[in-house]
């Protein structure tokens, strides 16, 4: 079969997603803190034969902006008030049969033995439709929750999640798949030689294993990344089945496509076994004029602080501290900021405020806005998947669930139509939804530094 | 209203309940891994009008027999296999309406922000239906498991428990029931002076808080506790809706409840509202003999090692060093060890070898069993509700589904009948079922030792 398009929905478990606004908007649901909203855009994604929905987290009030939880709590910002995603989506397995179910955890704050247990479970009670975004946490508000005072140094703490990933690969490997028995009459419950605790005594991470957990239908989760500096592009290269990615241009999202399937083909592995997923915003039309006034209607209702208190968490840089008046080129920020270096490059072209910067942010994190009828953004997507920039996108909201409902409805028949997307699901587990072969539970070997 | 009699039921996310030899009656479900299982019980006790379903945890394979994890995974021991509770907790709230879903979570491998935002969010997606049972975990091999290679001695693991308890009333009340104002006309997401960090720098837990999950319906999970030591009653006095017990004999029961009521008391609690709920295995029969020749086909299932590998585990004593055909009167435990002591008990009447002891544990880890018709059945709860032993009971099972089918399509109506048992929910809350007031978020002021 030839190269198969994949499709995903973005939520965090929320009142908003990349769209700092799309709470306001009239049409969408109120009541984020009932399954009954998930489960509606579960279904929906599902009726489109989605790959997978995927839940971002963050595990505090973002705070960077001004250290004060007043204005996030008073805008709305993104991950001013979420539930923890790895519910919704145990809540989700049992109200939906095929869609992919793919949550955000981070490294720092729990023992690999909780999130490997999780996992099992969550691909267990989703019969294999169970995805990990792996995350390595740069939040002083997250450390300060969870009693954390310092920081670990952002190479020392890829260096920790490295250890957390072998860790939980030889824990969910500890049972083999055939080792239950079950004999009732014998009353031999599982082969003990097919099961074997992992004794593992690393640098950061003690565990003697085994998992309390079967072997699971996948094996593991499907591993997400969403790495952008070089470190993390490695780790992703290494890790990931699939990438989730921000870069509003489409150059951008060639020279990302590019750069890290060849990270990805260095340490050995098939290219084609780590799917790029660049994410977008839809406003789907009647008419082109129909859904210019969709978006414009949308974008209007970001508010610009909302934005920057979220640029700050990313950035790890108070912006409260600048006149919103200022020209982003004036503004220095300390390191490298992969997602304000991107606003900047905006701002080569359009001469920005940082109040300009914190709105785009607030309207969808720099996210690229996809707008049109069925057929045009059918066009784009076309587009990006034959032209080096996807193997799939994620799609992310400015209302939930109507955002989904017009995709699916919409342009899903029309990309059916093409011949670039499937009709019906072919496979049961969310690895066969991506065309992934089975999972290995031997860690691709990490890289070693060449010689300076 | 007159006093209301309440039910509930027990499982592990697992093969086993106290029957160790539950998984291998014919009609036992084998696929414990899926969320039909789960559903299938849950719905049978919501048909019978039960106020929750309680799911008991352990973090490790049971090794504390003689180190050795071939052992308890041959026999399928107690809790040699168990999925995470939370996550099928969630997988529940999205096919059940009114039952409650009570799960078991260590105040030692976890911090309490975590857990007081899993417990917030599994309230929220139930609608007011969730329950915590705290436990402090006293287990080495889940200690190895989590890397954590020195335990706390006992008396500091309450003192840390009880901060963490403090610590998460804090976190669930940082946001005010009212705080959110989600006003889409002006942008208002949330009234900040409602909602307020915990600052919280105690003895072992730092946390800065808001939590990120608003107000849950409850304003808190149900707190449960099964606290045996005096020590741990003590805790159970402080904090608990409702505490689940184990006691062999009716006399044992009713001494349990006059101590904890009035330890209740004693801190300045209305005792009415901590709710004693003793545990027992029911065998229902059409008559009186065929319930004892279910028991007596149950009971024989039973492995003694099975049993004793559990006994290992609650006392944290190896018992595979002793002769199995040793009287348990000359073995001898260090420590107070509540449920050998149990055992010992029950010795006193029939003089048992620690095989028998081991047959008895994985019968039902000394559960009084139950048995005789509907009516017979009715009449023993009934003694215990009005003779000052229970509020309710929770029941264990000794094949699943099947018995708790038996329940409640046999016994639950004959309670019915005699005016013992609701006919329907009044409530939608487990709260409300339990007969408790609104939560408090104010804990009770912790006892001052008395001079000596």
């Amino acid at each position: 079969m030839s190269r198969e398009l994949h499709l995903a929905g973005f939520l965090i478990a929320s009142h908003v997603t990349h769209s700092h606004a799309a709470w306001r908007h009239p049409a969408s649901e109120t009541d984020y803190l009932s399954p009954d909203y998930y489960t509606r855009v579960a279904r929906t994604l599902e009726r489109g034969t989605f790959d997978f929905l995927f839940f971002a987290d963050l595990l505090a009030t973002p705070v960077r902006y001004g250290d004060d939880i007043a204005v996030p709590l008073r805008s709305g910002t993104q991950a001013s008030a979420t539930i923890d995603p790895s519910l919704v989506a145990a809540t989700l397995a049992s109200v939906t049969e095929r869609i992919g179910l793919a949550i955000t955890t981070s490294t720092t704050y729990f023992h690999p033995y909780e999130v490997a247990r999780i996992f099992a479970t969550l691909d267990h009670l989703s019969r294999g439709r169970a995805g990990w975004n792996v995350v390595t946490s740069l939040n002083q508000a997250e450390a300060q929750n969870f009693g954390q005072l310092d920081h670990l140094p952002h190479d020392q703490r890829y260096d920790r999640a490295h250890e957390f990933l072998e860790l939980a690969y030889d824990l969910w490997g500890s049972w083999d798949r055939d080792a239950l028995v079950q004999d009732k009459g014998t009353g031999v419950f599982a082969d003990p030689s097919k099961v074997r605790t992992v004794d593992h005594d690393g640098r950061f991470y003690r565990s003697r294993g085994p998992l309390t957990v079967p072997h699971s239908p996948q094996s593991r989760p499907v591993i997400f990344q969403a790495g952008s500096s070089s470190t993390g592009r490695d780790f992703a290269a290494r890790w990931a089945d699939a990438i989730f990615e921000i870069d509003p241009t489409p150059e951008g999202r060639r020279a990302y496509y590019d750069d890290v399937k060849s990270r990805a083909s260095n340490l050995g592995r098939n290219p084609d076994h780590l799917k790029i997923f660049p994410s977008f915003v839809p406003f789907v039309g009647e008419t082109e004029s129909i859904a210019r006034e969709k978006q414009a209607f949308h974008n209007e209702l970001a508010d610009p602080i909302s934005g920057l208190i979220t640029l700050s968490v990313h950035t790890d840089h108070d912006f409260s501290q600048y006149d919103l008046d200022a020209p982003v080129t004036d503004v220095t920020v300390p390191g490298s900021q992969g997602l304000f270096d991107l606003a900047r490059r905006l701002s080569d072209r359009d001469s920005l405020t940082l109040r300009d910067v914190g709105k785009l942010y607030a309207q969808g994190v720099l996210l690229p806005q996809f707008v049109g009828t069925a057929s045009d953004i059918a066009d784009l997507i076309e587009e990006g998947f034959h032209g080096g920039e996807a193997d799939g996108y994620i799609l992310s909201a400015t209302q939930a669930p109507g955002t989904f409902d017009d995709f699916v409805d919409q342009v899903v028949p029309e990309l059916r139509r093409r011949g670039l997307f499937r009709t019906e699901y072919t496979g049961t587990t969310l690895r066969e939804h991506l065309g992934l072969p089975a999972a290995s539970l031997t860690p691709t070997p990490r890289a070693v530094a060449a010689p300076a």
